[in-house]
């Protein structure tokens, strides 16, 4: 099982990497860290990650922010936890080099659903807002 | 710059890549075909698709949504388009092997903004639903 | 209880009122009518349910859109239902003396959640896209 | 033209009331106030509010979810403004005799269009969140 280390993407050390997930580590490799009441999510912008015209991919964004809502809920959940819902809006641009952090808080925690929502950001410039509707699994 | 060959990937021959997307190629690749009036969309799933459970990544499903949403409008607007905002519904789990089939249609063409709408499925069974506006660029 | 008669809003005498929800009477009247696999809902547009500007206010379409979501769950589950989450996408415009149809279809039933997507029109001209997560309550 | 009083409503007298929208005085009537950077908005939940099972509908909450993502432009662009876009997660329920304060913030204005976030609460318990893609007109 791969691994991946913050500071080789230009990312504090403070930051950690969930291992175990094909996808987030082909699409990533995201990081992130708990800042108080906040989890705190980061991503490198590389070349892989940008669209034909040079900016961040939708997807990547939108994968992103898939992290953040779920990843908080996933933490205290290890039987895992599903996305039901995923609005994102587009509200800026990135490109390759920048520092995306995203921070991801949890709205409200139900008995069977919870609510959480994200903003990513690069220099403190808000490029996409989300908020998801998760459903964590029972553990069997 | 890379192109990719649909039957590669055990999609029907009459599906074609658009080359020159370095996250389109990096997250799928994806492959689209006109049926009518939709614009479908075609993405086998690999072992590098799914998340830590074992189903296909939500990132992925929300770029292929992203994918089959943009594209209808793309292919008319050679300067780009840029979505404003998407909307996922995650409605069932597909896996590695399957083929996922993306459907979208323009709901509606404005002077500055679009609506579009898709569905994903695997043998006819949705798996997500995703609506979004998009904003074509106007050529300089 | 109130109830409210299709043809004194020029509604087709086919559709039918739902008694008991003061709100959707105050806001609507909203009718309905099963038409195959889909639910029908209708709105007459009078003069209170439009905006400053003279348009059908985006919250009556938006508690249509709502009622076209929920309505098709609600007629099973007579315990009621919830509405988790709603996307609106606001695709034309409607007036008043405009006889608004909504047409729903549920994409997905699942043991605890469904899926449902909706479209509000006028005279076959798309005003409204929507979708729902729509939570059955249990009888007790 | 009719206006209304926050204080007939056991609203903070601080709040006013937009006067000539007929649909949010036959919804409403909601009022608003500015709070530094964001505005914030209220409602007192009455019968007539209320959906079948007791609770405030959906389609009111929505509407003054609306209401909160659009005013903040609306107040500075007399020409009006469209709401593109709606998305709302429904967090917890509120019932007749709640007072619900909306707040709102603006996360981005673009040339073209503007994002805006919002979240409803009943003592500074969440019930929902909601944001939007607003399309401030021009003037002529």
């Amino acid at each position: 099982m791969q691994d991946f280390n913050p500071t080789d993407y230009n990312i504090p050390d403070d930051f950690q990497h969930y291992p175990g997930d094909p996808a987030e580590d082909s699409l990533g490799p995201f990081f992130y860290r708990q800042a108080g009441d906040q989890l705190e999510a980061a991503l490198s912008v590389q070349a892989r990650h940008c669209n034909i015209m040079g900016g961040t991919h939708g997807g990547i964004l939108m994968t992103m922010a898939d992290y953040c809502l779920a990843t908080p809920l996933f933490l205290d959940h290890p039987a895992g936890v599903l996305t039901v819902s995923c609005n994102c809006d587009f509200v800026g641009a990135s490109q390759e080099g920048d520092l995306i952090i995203g921070r991801a808080e949890i709205t409200r925690r139900g008995k069977s659903l919870a609510f959480t929502r994200c903003t990513l950001s690069v220099d403190k410039r808000t490029i996409l807002t989300a908020n998801g509707v998760i459903k964590p699994l029972q553990q069997r």
